[in-house]
C-alpha cells in the first residue's frame, strides 16, 4: 500500500459511520480497570550516593574507551559522528558527559493515550503501569498442557488483559502467534490489540517495516493528528547486550521515535552471559547501554519518549538457564531505578517472572519476589506483569490470571496508608475496649467493604468446605477463573468504519507479501 | 520435683561425663548454618513522621483514658498501681508518658546464646534471626495429607529446622504433639529442641509453671550461671487483643522476665476483629498494647529483654477467615516496625503466611509478599519463617524446605550490593567488549561460585529433562528435599550426663502430674 492509499482508509475511517459509532458505543459494557498507579510510598534505595557515582563515571568511562557498535546502520553511525562521536568501524566511541547531554531532552513522564480515554496511562515520576507478558513461542494451560501459540491464543490473552481490573495496558505480543507467517503477525496482533481491547497497546519491532506498519494502523485507529500529537504506542526495543545496537530493532527505534512514539530501551541480559556476574558490573554496564540507546532516540528526535529499561537476571552456573526472581536480579531492578531517576526518565523493569515450567509454587515465590521488589524499585512500567512462564518460554492464560489478581495487592500497597481521623479510628477503639471485638462496631460496619483488599481467586474458604469442593489448588481455580473471564467478556465497541479500514489495510498489506515462517 | 531436686540433676550434669562429652563432640558432624542477617540495605518506612507521631499520641490516649484489663491477675494490679497507673478493678489506666518511661530500661538488642555458640543470635538493630512455623496443631505431607500432629512430626522439624542452612533458631512449637498430655508436651519439646538441635530455642507459655520447667531444663542444659547471666531462651507472649493480657501469658512472662529470659511481647490480632478495619487504627492499638506489655516486663525486672510484636492479618469479610500475605497487612508490618525502631525496641514480625491449604501457587505467593515485606520492615526477629500452612493451622514439612530455600534469597538481598573494585568489574567489561559474552572471561571464572545465591530445590532445568524426570511441581521436589535432610540428619553432640540429667528431669516431673488433654 503506498502512503497515499493509507491515508485515503484512514480519511475513510474517520468520515463514515458516525451513527454506526455511537450506536455501537451505547451498547457495549464497559469493564472497570483501575488508574494506572500512582506510588504514595517512598522507594527503597540500596544504592548509596558514592556507590551510584562510581556506575556513572564507569558508564561514562566504557562510553569514552570501550564504545558501543551500531551494527549494519550506516546512518546511525553518520548521526553518532555530527553529533560529535568518534567512530570506527561500526564501533561509536562517545566523549564523556555527550550521551548523558543528549538524554537530557528526553521527557521524564509522558502519556500513552489509549482509545479508551479513560485508560490513557501516565508513564514516569510515582506512576507504576502494569502490562502483560511479552514474547512467549508456547502457552501452557491445565487442560492442554504446553504447546506452540496460535492466534486463538494471542486473542485469549488479550480479552484476558482486557478483563483484568489491574491490568493498565494491553501490551505486546502476548504470544507468538506461530499459526501466522511471521512476517504478517504484527498485522493481526495489533488488530487484536486494538478491536479487542481498548487500553493502550504496543507496536511491532520486529522489523522496521513492521513498526512503520504499527504506526500506520495506529493512525486509521486514532487519526493522524491524534497520532502526530500523542504517544499512542510504547514499544520493547532490546538492546543485543553486551553493547551492541543492530539494525532491526534500531530501525524500528528510528521510526517509533521520528513519529513520538515511546520506545522502552531495554538492555536484555542474563548476569554471567551477557554482562559480568556482579550487580556493580552488570550496573555499570546497562546505564552506559541504556545512554547510549536514549542518546541515540533523541538524536532522531529531541524530546521522543523513551523508558529506560532493564531486563536483568542472572545465570544458574550449574545449568546455564538463566534464573528469575532471584536477590542478584532484585538488586539489578532496584540499583537501575536509582539510575534511572538521577537520569530523570521513566523507567521499565519487573514482571511475574518465573523460571518454573508450571504455575506452582515456585512460579509464585519467584513471581511475588520480583513484583515485590519492583514495586519498591520505582518502577514505572512493568511489562510482563502477569501470565509469564518457564523463563519467558511460555505464556499461561492460569498464570495470567493469577498474577493479575496479585496486582490488586500491589495497587493497595502503593496506594500508602491513610492517615485521617476515620483511618485512626479512635471511636472504634473507644466503642469496643478491652476484650470486646470489632465485627459488629459502627466503625467496622462503615468501612468494611472498602477496608480490605480482596482477591477474586485465591482460596479462604473453612478446610472442611474446600476438601469438599474437590481440594483444588491454584492452578485449577485460575482455570475456573479464565472461563469467567472469558465468559464474561463483550468486545468493547469499535466504529465499524475504523474498523473496516484496519481490515482493509491488513488484507492489502498481506497481499503485498509473501508468507515467511523465519 | 523439688528446687533442690533440680539444682542437685543440674550439678550431676556438670560434675559427670567429661570424658564422654568431648568424645561425642569430636564425633559429631556439624551442619554449616548462616549467621544471624546483618542488613545491609535500609528498611522502607511508608509512614510519615506526622503518621507516626499522631499513632503515638493516640496509643497514649489509649492508656489513659481506656487503659487496659490484667485479668484475674491481682499481683500485676499491684505492680501497675505502685508504678503510678490507676487501677479500677481489672482496668489499668495509665497515665500518659509513663509506659514510654518504663519501657526505656529494655535494651535495644540483645543476644541468645546457643548451647552452639557458634550459632548464638542476636536480636535488634540491623539483624534479623529467624525461626520456623509456631503453633499448628496438623501436619500435612505429600504423601499421607493432613492430620493431627505427632511428637514424631514435631522431632523431624525439629530436625528439618536444625538441617536447614538459613534458619537461625529451633524456635518453639513447631507443631502441636497431639499424642502428648497438653500439660505434658512441654517436657518433650524442649527436649526434642535441646537434643536434636543446637541452634537457639523457645521456651513453653501455655502455663505459669511450664516456663518454670523451661528455665529448670535451661538450666540442666547450659548451667545456673550461664543461664542467670544470658538470654537463653526468646518464648512468645501473646497479648488477648483488644487490650487485654490474661493471667496465663502474664504468668509465663513473669517468669522468664525475673529470670531475664527474653519474651516476645506480641498483640495477636485479625484486623476487622481484634483491632479497627484500618491500618492506622490497627497501629495504634498494638503500640497501645506493647507499651503497655513492655514496660509489665520492666516492672518484673527492669532490663529484661523484650521484643516488640506485631502478629497481625486482616479478615476476610465474606468468611470471616484471617486472610495473609495481603497488602493490608504488609502496611501494618511496616508501620510497626517504624513504632519499634523509634521506642528502640526489637521487632518481631513476618513469616512465611498464607491461608492455603496446599503448598501451591496461593501459599508462595502469600508467603513471598510476607517474607520480602518482613525484610525491608526491618523485622529482628521472624517467627514462622518456614513451614506454615493454612493460616497456622497446618505445619508442612515441604512448605517447611520451600521456604527455607526462599530464606537464602533474603539473606543475599540483605546483604546489600557489594561495591569494590572487583565488584566494579570494569577488567571484564574491557575484556570482553560489544557483542562478546562474559561466560568464560577471567571475571566470570573468579566469581561465579559466590556470584549468585542458588536454591536446593527449585528447578531450573530444560523443559526436555524436567518433562522426562516427571513433571514435577515444587511440592513433589520439596518432598524429595524432605527425605534428603532427613536423611542427612545427624544428631549434633550432647554431653550424655547432660542428656541423662535432662531426661531424669523430665521423668520426675511427669510423675508429680496425671495426664491432661486440655
Amino acid at each position: 500500500m503506498t502512503e497515499a492509499e493509507a491515508k485515503g482508509a484512514r480519511r475513510r475511517a474517520r468520515g463514515a459511520g458516525g451513527g454506526a459509532a455511537r450506536r455501537a458505543a451505547r451498547s457495549a459494557v464497559s469493564f472497570e480497570t483501575a488508574r494506572f498507579i500512582e506510588r504514595n510510598i517512598p522507594n527503597l534505595e540500596m544504592l548509596s550516593q558514592e556507590a551510584l557515582e562510581i556506575i556513572e563515571e564507569n558508564a561514562e568511562t566504557i562510553l569514552e574507551e570501550i564504545g558501543v557498535a551500531f551494527v549494519e546502520n550506516p546512518a546511525a553511525l553518520e548521526r553518532w559522528k555530527q553529533a560529535g562521536a568518534d567512530v570506527t568501524g561500526e564501533r561509536v566511541r562517545i566523549p564523556r558527559g555527550l550521551a548523558r547531554q543528549l538524554c537530557a531532552t528526553a521527557p521524564a513522564r509522558f502519556t500513552q493515550i489509549a482509545r479508551n480515554r479513560a485508560r490513557d496511562v501516565e508513564i514516569g515520576g510515582g506512576s507504576l503501569v502494569l502490562a502483560p507478558v511479552y514474547g512467549p513461542p508456547f502457552v501452557r494451560d491445565y487442560q492442554d498442557g504446553r504447546r506452540y501459540a496460535t492466534m486463538a491464543d494471542f486473542e485469549k490473552l488479550v480479552k484476558l488483559g482486557y478483563m483484568s481490573e489491574w491490568l493498565h495496558h494491553s501490551g505486546g505480543t502476548v504470544c507468538e502467534p506461530t499459526d501466522v507467517p511471521v512476517n504478517k503477525r504484527h498485522f493481526d496482533m495489533l488488530y487484536a490489540h486494538m478491536s479487542l481491547s481498548d487500553k493502550p497497546f504496543m507496536g511491532s519491532v520486529t522489523d522496521p517495516s513492521r513498526a512503520r506498519d504499527s504506526i500506520e494502523m495506529a493512525k486509521i485507529l486514532f487519526g493522524d493528528a491524534v497520532v502526530d500529537a500523542h504517544c499512542v504506542m510504547t514499544s520493547l526495543i532490546n538492546i543485543n547486550s553486551p553493547l551492541t545496537f543492530d539494525a532491526t530493532m534500531m530501525g524500528a527505534l528510528e521510526h517509533y521515535a521520528a513519529a513520538g512514539q515511546a520506545c522502552i530501551i531495554s538492555p536484555f541480559i542474563v548476569g554471567g552471559a551477557m554482562a559480568p556476574v556482579s550487580v556493580m558490573g552488570t550496573l555499570t554496564q546497562v546505564l552506559a547501554e541504556v545512554l547510549a540507546g536514549v542518546a541515540y532516540s533523541q538524536l532522531i528526535r529531541p524530546g521522543a519518549p523513551v523508558i529506560m529499561g532493564a531486563f536483568v537476571t542472572s545465570i544458574d552456573m550449574n545449568s546455564g538457564a538463566p534464573t528469575f526472581g532471584t536477590p542478584e536480579a532484585a538488586q539489578i531492578t532496584n540499583g537501575a531505578g536509582q539510575l534511572a531517576r538521577r537520569l530523570g526518565l521513566p523507567y521499565r523493569s519487573g514482571g511475574g517472572f518465573t523460571g518454573s515450567k508450571l504455575p506452582d509454587a515456585q512460579a509464585a515465590y519467584e513471581s511475588a519476589n520480583t513484583l515485590n521488589n519492583a514495586l519498591v524499585s520505582g518502577v514505572n512500567f512493568m511489562l510482563h506483569a502477569c501470565g509469564w512462564l518457564e523463563g519467558g518460554l511460555v505464556s499461561s492464560p492460569e498464570k495470567f490470571v493469577m498474577d493479575a489478581d496479585q496486582l490488586g495487592a500491589l495497587h493497595k500497597l502503593a496506594a500508602g496508608i491513610p492517615t485521617d481521623e476515620n483511618a485512626q479510628a479512635m471511636d472504634a477503639i473507644r466503642e469496643v475496649g478491652p476484650g470486646g471485638h470489632y465485627l459488629g462496631c459502627a466503625h467496622t460496619q462503615a468501612n468494611y467493604q472498602t477496608a480490605f483488599w480482596r482477591t477474586k481467586l485465591l482460596d479462604y474458604k473453612p478446610f472442611e468446605t474446600w476438601a469438599e469442593e474437590g481440594e483444588r489448588s491454584t492452578y485449577e481455580l485460575a482455570t475456573q477463573r479464565v472461563a469467567k473471564m472469558l465468559g464474561d467478556y463483550q468486545q468493547p465497541a469499535l466504529d465499524p468504519a475504523v474498523d473496516e479500514a484496519l481490515k482493509d489495510y491488513i488484507a492489502r498489506r498481506k497481499a503485498e507479501m509473501p508468507d515467511a515462517f523465519i
